[in-house]
């Protein structure tokens, strides 16, 4: 997607000297856009581990890379598979409960042979970082072109005047390679020409809305609107939002949507209004195994300091506030379980189903 | 209430000198505690128009105060009433949507007789402010009569064991003179040793209840926790909810409720999971002309500066940031619109009624 003029992926192999592995620092969007090179295992382990980059895709596909680069620093007097073992293990400890990351780390491995050569295995660990790469892509394109005729049916019911879409959280291209997940659709049917418009909760404590879906949306020239998470059920009442589409973090085997706090707020809102609530998903999201979302995903407790605080740009400077007394008690759950009877639909790369039980194996039967 | 062993009110006589006003500058809350000394009807004017101090009520009773401190300025070459009446014009225009400053000033006036000395005019005026001010106390105090019946009852299904509360915003004490209004019954309660706990909802974009809620429920003692507005409906969904408790800033003649933006969204994860939803209200807010309060209500925008920029504490402090990119585009409704079907009933200083026509009715009738 664009940033100013240029075409930008989240994450990308440097043109000049493809040992190097850019990357966006998206600790300091929106307010300083900076490219950050990625030499070393120990820059990729930094960068996911101090949040220069998040999103469950593009944390995958860094850790591919880092692979790469681990293939890279092999020395004459290291046993190759030891070697890359050993930095799987360090790179899997940036982001402990990432899915992704060692679901691309163990991709790579896989791929390491007894007797391979470091050239064989730098060639092999790149070609399949890419490919990984690629098929993220691919993905999050996939989940646009399902999508989009959702967002098309609402254009020709309106006659083609604006479509009017609310979202929830960052599920956009910086959280994946490119595209995104629920932005998908928006930008695809954005450049095909349909008039449209998105509403973008700030999603309190991170900002993710406020700093990343008004940036990526804003430089691609999508038009919109920031809100607070407060305001989204006045203005669907008001009939203002056509469409509420959102990501997802995991889905359960019943069509239960494990989301971004808010996000079930939000499904509430849209049915009380018979509005459509989309979840837009990669299918490797879903989990199976998952029969009672409500009891079996747990919820995590994340940093108070989330809460008390926020970051924000003060005289050219992020900086970071507190917004309550000092000694005030905080919780801060950060996700919430939208249950499947509120969800109109999942968008996933095959297809759009159901969110109920049928629905969901329908994706994994051929 | 309390504000570290002391007692306060948001607004009291100076008892050294009877010819200040004495508030608290709620600009500085929760992160300094100041208390400003009102001495002119110009000081009165800018501390509500600069909302040194907010909350319908303490505006009123801030409102007959300043009328007291212009009786005071009546000089010798002026005709008392003439300066009476510039002067209630003069505090109207600081607030001009405010209707309680208007009732109270309209009060003050009324006592105004054509060939009153100063003398008579300044004792006259001091006593109606000061009864104007014991009304809103006993007022609140009565709001939160009303309502400990219903904390009372959950307390007592659960064998005593703390009651969880969930307020929206700041419907407490500092936005009154005393007690508040959603919190008089939980001031009540905990008073009367009742256990209970608090979610405060920080309210964006203001903050009201980061700021002022978690600040005054912290000074007296009330135990509560901090949350994000995005949280409420996965704590009421895991049953840590048993009762939501708002204020309201007006209400129909239906019983649908306008209050600060997301209250809405708490009364739909309130009805989906069974938890009463009550709206603690003097009868006063009550506009009984307003039959479709959805349509007729106009709901106020508010500067985008609001949400784009947020306040908090840095280093000593009070400073704005900026949360999201600077060209961004904010839409900034203040409140919204519960539909009465939602609340289970509204809590006034003359008892709790439905929140339907019937009951509102029963409210004005002897």
């Amino acid at each position: 997607m664009k940033v100013g003029d240029k075409q930008y992926q989240s994450i990308w192999l440097n043109a000049d000297d493809n040992r190097i592995i850019n990357i966006i620092d998206q600790r300091l969007l929106p307010f300083e856009f900076k490219i950050l090179s990625l030499e070393t295992v120990e820059d990729v382990f930094y960068a996911i581990r101090d949040m220069a980059l998040r999103g469950a895709p593009l944390i995958g596909v860094a850790g591919a890379f880092g692979m790469y680069l681990a293939a890279l620093e092999i020395s004459n007097r290291s046993n190759p598979a030891d070697h890359l073992r050993n930095a799987a293990r360090y790179l899997s400890s940036s982001r402990p409960t990432a899915v992704n990351l060692d679901w691309a780390l163990k991709k790579q491995l896989e791929l390491v042979g007894r007797d391979d050569s470091k050239e064989i295995l730098v060639k092999k660990l790149l070609e399949n970082a890419r490919n990984i790469c690629a098929e993220e892509i691919e993905k999050c394109r996939l989940i646009g072109e399902s999508g989009l005729p959702v967002i098309e049916k609402i254009s020709r019911q309106k006659k083609e005047e604006t479509v009017n879409i609310l979202t929830h959280c960052n599920a956009g291209w910086l959280a994946c390679v490119d595209y995104g997940t629920a932005t998908a659709p928006i930008y695809l049917a954005h450049d095909r020409g349909i008039k449209l418009h998105v509403w973008v909760d700030e999603t309190r404590p991170r900002n993710q809305g406020a700093r990343l879906t008004a940036y990526e949306l804003g430089e691609h020239g999508v038009p919109h609107t920031l809100i607070t998470d407060n305001a989204g059920g006045y203005l669907m009442k008001k009939g203002m939002v056509d469409l509420v589409l959102v990501g997802s973090d995991r889905t359960g085997s019943q069509g239960d949507v494990a989301n971004k706090t808010g996000t079930y707020l939000k499904a509430l809102a849209a049915k009380d209004n018979n509005i459509p609530f989309y979840v837009a998903l990669p299918t490797s999201s879903i989990d199976r195994s998952i029969i009672n979302a409500e009891d079996e995903i747990e919820i995590e407790e994340r940093d108070p300091e989330e809460v008390s605080h926020t970051e924000g740009y003060l005289e050219g400077e992020i900086v970071k506030v507190r917004l309550c007394p000092e000694q005030t008690k905080i919780s801060n759950f950060g996700f919430d379980i939208t249950p499947a009877h509120l969800v109109s639909g999942l968008i996933s790369e095959k297809g759009i189903v159901k969110a109920s039980k049928e629905g969901i194996n329908s994706l994994f039967t051929e």
